[in-house]
């Protein structure tokens, strides 16, 4: 079974790409769509993101087989227990968000008898934001990945059906695992590009111009990363704060190990160091998730 | 004045992109190249990189108005050393090695009378390297960084203008700074993605498939540049090394006072912060530096 109407709240990227790729799979799916900002309202109309975009949450679930919450982590619960008196009985709920345990911890105690949470996360983005940043080929060959948290199964094979046909592949996983393969994978590396573009910033002797001139040196990719949307962001981390302060244990651990292998002289370390990390750039390409194309074929592309 | 003879000692990723974009700019200057590896001189010989592949470094560097000191900032003290006997009166040496400080430390003493040693710093590179990774617009519209150190202004002018006939933009720099800006946008930024990757290897709890199949979610990015030449970087952080600690230091103080935003749950800072990098991506695509499209463009471009 397909859904015949599918409701989006919240219209930043991901619901924004969503919408698109619903249309570009052929579904004829009813898609509503609302955001709390009117002013996000009247971007999604003017493009023509959605079928239907209303300004309250009860006409946009209503009747509706699947709903997405598509909005930020920390608002999530307070979301789900306003859109619950208004769901079909026999709806899926389902989400988007980048931490798992505590979206189920905020949301599951609001789902009325009779509807079916499947929470989700499909692994796809970039560092713009907004109803107008979305496109149909956002996830493409990613994953997204469900945490069913003992569902119905037929709910949560329709929902893994839904991704796939908008170009994902699913996989189940528990929540708690989860939250900790993306803190390594995601969470992690943005709180260190962010700190890392912080410094730059904050160092009064290297002046803004020449960071952002001579940027093209390793620093400019950090810099994509810490342009992400700083609300996602901050829920993000205060959503996984555990599985986050673990890994960033462990990263400034090793850091300093190889700081201090700077500081006494010793290369071998840092060789062998930064020759076991180059094998893993390998295994990424060879599973299809990254081009090999010098710099992501920035040059090239120009 | 152009140069007529221009000598490569080292054949990576820049030298094999120097030899191409030479040729591209319609320069009649007959190139040579040495390599310490027979098979890295077999390989170039092969795919036609220079005009002649020579297999010592005394007719490399016979009578060439250029030689450019293309081998880790390691070795260059010795290579300067070997090739001193063999230049002509009055050429150029030059580099580009990503330190400028002790490079000047390393070959200076070796540079002949009637010899101009400008050192230089082409800030471009892929996470590929060796001869076959080399492209003729790898230097396109980036910048090229002359630490003169003293140098005759007409040699430092005729250097200008070559690398510029290879598509840089070029200007001078103290070398100390130099290596300061650069401990900031490349040296830091480098080993904490070496750090973030090797860490992510560690975890023995998040399996390898796991870490690459879900890496397009931040860590893809560190690992490209995680990926680049492991000698080349072991020396770069040897022969940077109070900058680079200085940096890092900043760095970790930085992290600590994130990471305990997020253990109070200071949502307010963490917000404040990411907003302000934000704006830091804003000012280096206006400066041309990098591509607006949403992630790099790796997703449209599939």
């Amino acid at each position: 079974m397909s859904y015949n109407r599918i409701a989006l709240i919240g219209l930043g990227l991901i619901a924004s790409s969503m919408s698109l790729a619903i249309k570009r799979s052929g579904s004829s799916a009813h898609v509503t769509g609302y955001a709390r900002s009117s002013e996000t309202r009247d971007t999604a109309r003017r493009i023509g993101l959605c079928d239907t975009i209303y300004d309250d949450f009860a006409p946009t679930v209503h009747n509706a087989d699947l709903v997405v919450l598509c909005v930020p982590v920390g608002v999530m619960g307070q979301v789900m227990e306003d859109i619950a008196p208004h769901l079909k009985s026999g709806c899926t709920i389902s989400d988007v968000g980048s931490v798992k345990r505590s979206v189920i911890d905020l949301v599951q105690p609001h789902v009325p008898e009779g509807i079916h949470f499947v929470p989700a996360h499909p692994l796809a983005g970039t560092e713009h934001s907004g109803p107008k940043s979305g496109f149909a080929e956002l996830f493409d060959s990613r994953w997204c990945l469900l945490t069913p948290n003992g569902a119905n199964s037929i709910a949560i094979q329709n929902l893994a059906n839904f991704w796939k046909s908008l170009g994902a592949k699913v996989e189940e996983m528990d929540p708690d695992h989860h939250d900790l393969v993306l803190a390594v994978t995601s969470h992690a590396p943005h709180l260190i590009a962010y700190t890392m573009v912080g410094v730059a910033d904050d160092l009064k002797r290297v002046t803004n111009s020449e960071v952002i001139n001579f940027s093209a040196t390793g620093f400019r990719d950090f810099t994509r990363i810490a342009a992400s949307d700083p609300t996602m962001w901050r829920d993000v981390f205060l959503s996984n704060r555990d599985a986050t302060l673990e890994i960033l244990g462990r990263f400034t651990e090793e850091l300093f190990a190889l700081q201090r292998a700077i500081r006494t002289g010793d290369g071998d370390l840092l060789h062998d160091y930064f020759s076991r990390t180059r094998s893993i750039r390998r295994g990424i390409i060879e599973a299809g998730q990254d081009t090999d194309a010098p710099d992501f074929g920035r040059i090239k592309n120009k």
